[in-house]
């Protein structure tokens, strides 16, 4: 039981992760990472090949923190309008308090235009730790299939 | 502990709506409301600039029951076959045995010459109570992205 | 609270079993049904008829340990790169030990160009029995509503 009970937990979080992201309350993101975080988001070709060569890498959460900022401050992107629908999570325990984690996504964007499309899929490889304030990603890796991806990947996935 | 069984609680209601409307049992939709209940449907843009002016709009589950009996018997829509996706369940606790709770979903329509595609992504906003027969919406508010929205709109998100 | 736990064990069964097809691990798939199983991919609208006639049928476990050899020795087939969405969830116990469990899908698919769509919409019909090693399916059968359905059928959904 009290696997199952891990495993509610770390769906708790992993939604709670989207939902910031879905309902534009990105300031709430970085939070979900440890100060030493990495976060990347990283093609499965070039994962699959061992070429990481990501479209974003963070490797603490002030980045993650900057990262907002420029979203909110600059104008340049249209901002999306996401959903995520997640599926098929996987965990192992690693250590005490150390968890990593697998979780397939699949985003749908509604464009300016009011047109909701399949923006990406792909999947989520995590690594999350218990630290007092509660459970915390210390990595989280977004490996997308989808090859055509729009500019507006400056957005956290 | 607690709040993780109350989550999945919850969770299995968000359930149990959407595969009611997903498998051609829309006779148990008005049951799952209290009497008092509200129902209603408005889009995001309309939400954001607070102009309700919602598609559908019920403030009891008469009117519920009503719109069952209406899509049975009217042979004006096109019946759809929904299959809704639900992720980043977030919920709180209002007063004892009463929870707002708020839920992405994306659903997907096969149309009758068997295509599937993106019918509308949005959330819901609902008040849930705990009654005795169980928990039952109080209200539920759904709030759609999507802007060109089919004239099906009449059946339930 | 027993029931809530039951809700969450075969729903962990039901995304391992969507994690094995989506992240190339189909050697797993013939290992969570039991030995005398049945797996079927039928249409809706031949369900619905009462007229089966599965695109797949097996039923035994060796068909399913076959059809992975032959899915990973012939080249005939595009490797698809699925994510399988999940929804409304529902189960009931059928004996001690035994459950039959509903649950929504929406199929994902990124071909070799690297576009993601819509491949297949329906429902499991799910028989899920106890067994000394842990949870395993008797019979899943997948009811599609999408009729549109590609020659990749011949891989698991």
């Amino acid at each position: 039981m009290e696997d199952l009970l891990i495993r509610l937990e770390l769906s708790a979080l992993q939604d709670r992760y989207v939902a910031a992201l879905d309902n534009d309350r990105i300031e709430e993101w970085p939070a979900m990472f440890t100060e030493d975080c990495l976060y990347e988001i990283v093609s499965k070709e070039n994962e699959d090949q061992g070429l990481p060569a990501p479209v974003i890498h963070c490797d603490n959460a002030r980045m993650l923190r900057d990262r907002v900022l420029a979203l909110r401050n600059a104008n340049i992107y249209e901002k999306p309008q996401y959903r995520h629908c997640l599926s098929g999570m996987e965990w192992t325990q690693q250590a005490a308090g150390s968890f990593s984690m697998r979780t397939s996504y699949v985003v749908v964007n509604t464009s300016r235009d009011g047109t909701s499309s399949i923006y990406q899929a792909g999947c989520y490889l995590d690594h999350v730790v218990r630290t007092p304030p509660g459970l915390r990603f210390r990595s989280k890796r977004c490996i997308y299939d989808t090859l055509r991806v729009q500019t507006v990947l400056a957005f956290p996935i």
